[in-house]
Formats: C-alpha cells, structure tokens, sequence
C-alpha cells in the first residue's frame, strides 16, 4: 500500500489535516490510527462524571470525512528514510508525504505512585473506568466492602482539565443524594495544584473566579500543594499532609509519547522540536501535542486543540505547496483565546483581544463552541438534549449508571 | 439482614412490585439484582444496531424508587423453607415475603451450535457484543481479515425480537454505504423462521406486512425453515440449505433461567409452575418471565412485560392483603394488545379490542408508549433526541461507533 500522503492519529490535528487536503482536492489521503473514531476530547471529563454517554463524544472517522481512507491500527515504527511505517499486524504502509499526529499521553513527571494509583482521563477506557470508580464507590462503601473515606477523590492539576473535572465531581458528589441519601453528604472532592493559582495561563481574575466557583460547588482547593507521593488510598503532599481518597484523578499534565522521541530531538514532554514550517524531513511533518513549536515570547505553543488545527490546516496547505512546487510561509499560530467551564453555568472565557466573560454568558459561549466543534449532527443534537435535561432537572436528575 | 419483603431481579415484574409496595405505604422492601439498573430491553435491538447509546436504555434502581433498599448481588441460592437466600459473596439475606422474578435468559432448544457462534441480546453487554460485530465486521473485511460473506446477517426468530432486530439491521446496513461505499452493498440480512408466518401471535394480516415491510427494506425473509445446526460462519436449515453468515443473531425464543427449577414443579421453558394466586409457597411469589401461569385457552401467558408489571402489581396487593390478614382474588391477565416494530416510521399494533394499526400510525404508537415506560425524564429526553435525528437524517447520519 503506498499512499501519497499519510497522517497518523484521528485527533484534532490529523483530522483537521485530512479534511483541508481533500477538500482541496486531494485523492489518496490515508489516516490511520487506533480507534476508528474521532474523540472528542475536551467533554471526556463528562464522560468519566457520568454526565454524557461515550457514543455522544465519538464520531466514526469514515462518516466524517468521505472520500478519505481509513486503517485502523497501532504504529509501532516509523522510517522517514525509506518513507514507510509499520503497523502493529505487520502491515507496511509506504508514504509520499507523511504528517504525525498521534498526540498525547497522561504525564507522571516521575512521582511515585501516579502510573499505579492515578485515573487519567485521555480516551474513553479511561473516562469509562473513572464514572465506574466514582458510581460503584457509593455502593461498595453501602456493602461495607470500602471504608467511607473512599468517597473521598482527589483531583491533581488546576489547569482547565483539573478545573472541569473537579466542578462535575462536586455536581455529580451532590445528585448521588437521589441514590445515597446517606452516604452522598460523606463525599467530597479536593483539587490540588502545585502553582499559586489555578488556570495559570488565565488573568488572576479569572483564576480567582474559577477557585470560588469550586468552592461554592463543595469542593476544597488547595493551591501551592504539591504531591510528593501517593498509594492506593491516599495522596501525600510535599507538605507532608495526607489526603485520604477512594478515587486519584490526573490532570496535571500531559506529555508526547516517548517512543518517538528517537525519531529527533526532543523536549522535557517528548515533543518532537520541528522547524517553523513544522518539518521533521522535508516530507514528515509534525503536528498538535507531539510538536514542539516556539510561539511568542520563545515559549512552546500550548498543546491545545485550536493550536493543533491550525497546524492541520497549515500543513495542508504545506502539501499543497509541495505538489505544485510551491512554498509556504513559516507557520504562525493564532491565539484564539482560552476558556473553562466550572459546573453548571458557569465559566472563564480569556480571549486574545482582552474580553473576558465569566459567569452564565461565559458557560454560554462555552456550550456554544464545543457543540460547534462537535462532529456530526447526531451527537449535537444528543449532547443538547442531555445538557437541557441536566439544566431541567439540576438536583434530582441521576447521573449514568455503571454499565457492567 | 433480614427485611420484610424481598424481591430478586430489577426487571419489568420485580420494580413493579417494589414501587407498588411503596407506593402503598411499606418501609421494609429490598430489590436484590446482579445490576444496579434497570434496563428497559424491549430497546435492547437499538443499542445492539448502534441506534441508541447504551446509557439511554438503564437508569440506576435507587434513583427509580426513593425509599427502595437495594442490593447488588448475585443470588445463588433460595431456601423457601429457612425463609432465606445466600448471594455469590456468601451475603445471607432472610425474609418474611419473598418474590422471584429473575426474569429469562436465551433458550438454545439444543440446536448444535447455538450457545457458541450466535449472540443473544438479553442484556447490555450482549447487546454491545452484537452492535461491535456488526460494525467492526466491515473493517475486518475491508483489510482482508474476513471474507466478504461475513457482511452476511442471519437473524434466527421470527416474533417480535427477530423481526424488530432485523429491520434495525436491514436499515444499519443501508446506512454503512456512508462509511464503506464499496463493502456496503455486500451486506445483506436474513431472516429465519421454523413456523409458517412471522409474529405467531399477531393477525395473519399482520404478519403478512411484517414480511413485506421487511422485504421492502431489503431483508430476506424465510418462513418454514427451520435451523438444523450452526458453525462459526454460517447456518444450516434443516432442508439442507446453509445460509453464510458473519453475524448470527439468536431471537428464536427465551427459557427462565435452568437453576431454580428445583424450587417447585416448572415447565418446558424451566418455568416454575404456580397457583392461581401466584404462590410458590404461601410466602413465596413468581412473577414474570420466570411464572408459568395459565391464561385463557389453558395456554400459558406470554413471557412479556405486561404480564410481569400486571403480576408486580398484583402481588404486591396480595402482600399488602397477607400483612392484614385479607384474601385476594386469583390473578387474571388483561390482554393490553401486542406491538412490533419494523425499521423506521413502520410497526403493527393489534388491541385486544380487535382494533388494529399499521405503518406510520402504529410506529407512533410504538413510540409513544415506549417513551412513556421508559424510566427517567432524562432517558425520554435524549431517546427522543436520538430519534429525532435519525428521523431527520434518515440515509445519512451514521450508526454509533465502536467504542473501544
């Protein structure tokens, strides 16, 4: 099989990508990756607080973007020299043009404990075994099987991921009143971020508005508090504090897989450093989580969705370019703002020209694009439903159930 | 433990009887059940044709009943005359009252092959089993792990569970052609059924358009043949013909569950046999899929759901009567009619008033009363949704994926 241009990983990055070629024309565009659907990363969090089904954050890679051929499978070694990869089954896929975008993991930076005792929340396995964790905990505690501070969970990060799971366990720690009256007031969840503040790529207002909206929501947030260690049953801060925890959630970072960092040179996170036109090779770009690219004030870009289309869209172009013995110029990233949600109605938008929303018509603005981005009519209109019943029924709706 | 009423298995019968326990003023009534949830299976054919998400069709047994004490466990043993049973986890509950209604599990009839090449589709993660192979069916072909006859489907059964999974098939099918325009059109669904007409229980009439509207949709329909043995990949009728088959999918018939027959004398189908008040013993009651109770014409009545709530209700009147020392009359059935439904905008529904709909009125009906029974605000909301799009996008929008 030789394709003319490759992209490995369906995430936003590669599918962005993919879509650019070929509605500029391009007929020989293969994506290959693992799962043969398009993740919807940024509402996993939903997902893990029993809030969305799975299916709703899913979307069949083929059905999104026809007239692109799909295999699905695992990469397991990439030859820019003799321009082929080698999939899991043996499967040799031979390239023109090649575009890696496989993304990233959950990071532990090193700390004891973390890979064995910390849920990460990265695809949908994942997401499913932290709503299983945080539901069954309630029932096996009732049995007398777990000891009530299992209802405790700690979430570590106070980025947006750490800041959206914490707001949706909190909700979530309150409808289970419905199912447990008496062991739902016993639960509680505690954020814990090593910096001074929450969101610290936020204003401090807005890393001040996120705290308090935590806060009011039942959650306990404690910045400044590093995790030294931690075990199947609590987490050890450096201050050498102990929190006891039925549930550990990891959001405090997250880093390229290392196996291809041997590809080149490399960053701390195992990002791939790539020149300002995202070239490894002249015929292997890198994009999204994997690259590291310099942005203003010589800090790498963030390794957030929007970075990654916008490298999608560019290397399109770049490919493009090629074909018809063209060039590009260096890649600019365009900021487009950032934003959080905390719970129910309420968030942080920060946007490049300086407007800040909080509040109800920030948590609008935020519905509002992640139902834009979301692929395929089916899952919006799914994920409106969901979210205008959740509104209805704020307080006595039950989550998802355990599906076993 | 030891709790005035008992009631194993959260299904149609058992959360009946529960919530009219409580309704009518008892405190003391635990629901046992190897699932924290309540599945609404007469959809279990959407979720297993990736029309539906799994979460839409289960809502949690403590969230349905407020009052209700549930236990999630397996109950291996009954001893009617200790007044107790014993769960897997050596739990000993004992009881005043007690109500069996654990419901059926898939009957082979001991047809070679059955219970190892086809699926059944009694519970989520049967249907979740059946709704990956349809769907990753497609890409094993497409990478030549399996051969095109695997996109064949063989549905074995023609009541109501045959017919309706079939048409959802015949219609899955169609809708592959968005993400596999070339294997799509290979795929092809066969319906098999041993006795002259589909739906038995229906009006001739009935199932004489259950048949066209299943051909129409492109199902082949086979009445009179009947299913002599089946291997891995295909199926042979007793006529000597074999059928190739990727899928094959079992709605031929259900049996209660073979290890509580030696609670009393039981029936061809493992039913247990019980008076005309319902009783097993003057303590014990069953009801649903699992009681074999005569109707009219000395038949047994149909294992369905309406029979199973009609007997939740009814036994929970009697147990109400035997705490207050009254009597109630013997049990009669109301016949509440009969509904299948074929593929979208199609069903038939005949009263027992002889009153009889089809095509799109009767699909409303269907709609409508399915909606109505199934548990939680939210689940109505999003099957709504869900079917509203389908409606809206009928020949585009694709089917749910696989979520691994």
């Amino acid at each position: 099989m030789k394709p003319r241009v490759v992209i490995v990983g369906a995430g936003f990055g590669g599918l962005t990508c993919a879509r650019s070629l070929i509605d500029g024309g391009a007929t020989d565009v293969t994506v290959v990756d693992r799962h043969p659907y398009q993740l919807f990363a940024p509402l996993l969090y939903q997902v893990a607080t029993g809030g969305l089904p799975e299916d709703d954050i899913a979307y069949p890679v083929r059905a999104a973007i026809p007239g692109l051929k799909f295999v699905r499978g695992e990469v397991v070694n990439v030859n820019p020299e003799r321009h082929s990869l080698r999939l899991a089954d043996g499967t040799v896929i031979e390239w023109e043009y090649l575009v890696l975008a496989m993304g990233s993991v959950g990071a532990t930076f090193g700390i004891p404990g973390v890979a064995e005792h910390a849920l990460q929340m990265k695809d949908i396995s994942q997401a499913r075994a932290i709503k299983n964790r945080l539901l069954s905990t309630y029932e096996q505690v009732e049995m007398g099987h777990k000891p009530k501070e299992a209802l405790r969970v700690v979430v570590v990060g106070g980025g947006p991921t750490g800041v959206e799971v914490t707001g949706a366990v909190a909700e979530l720690q309150k409808q289970m009143v419905r199912e447990f009256p008496d062991l739902a007031p016993l639960a509680h969840v505690t954020l814990v971020e090593a910096g001074p503040r929450l969101l610290p790529s936020f204003s401090e207002k807005s890393s001040a508005r996120a705290k308090k909206a935590l806060e009011a929501l039942g959650a306990d947030v404690r910045v400044s508090a590093a995790v030294d260690r931690m075990y199947a049953t609590d987490v050890h801060l450096t201050s050498g504090e102990v929190l006891p925890a039925g549930t550990i959630i990891w959001g405090a970072g997250v880093a390229a897989p290392e196996q291809w960092t041997s590809l080149g040179m490399s960053d701390r996170a195992n990002r791939l450093i790539v020149d300002d036109r995202l070239h490894l090779t002249p015929d292997v770009w890198v994009i999204g989580d994997m690259a590291h690219v310099t942005g203003p004030e010589d800090r790498p870009l963030p390794m957030v969705a929007s970075v990654a289309m916008q490298q999608g869209r560019y290397v399109a172009a770049s490919i493009g370019a090629a074909l018809s013995g063209g060039e590009v110029a260096p890649f600019r990233y365009k900021d487009k703002g950032q934003m959080a949600t905390i719970g129910r109605r309420l968030a942080v938008v920060e946007m490049p020209n300086g407007m800040r929303l909080h509040g109800t018509p920030a948590w609008l603005a935020w519905l509002a694009l992640h139902v834009f981005y979301l692929a395929g009519g089916r899952n919006r209109v799914s994920v409106i439903a969901d979210w205008f019943w959740n509104y209805l029924a704020w307080g006595t709706g039950p989550r998802r159930t355990v599906l076993e």
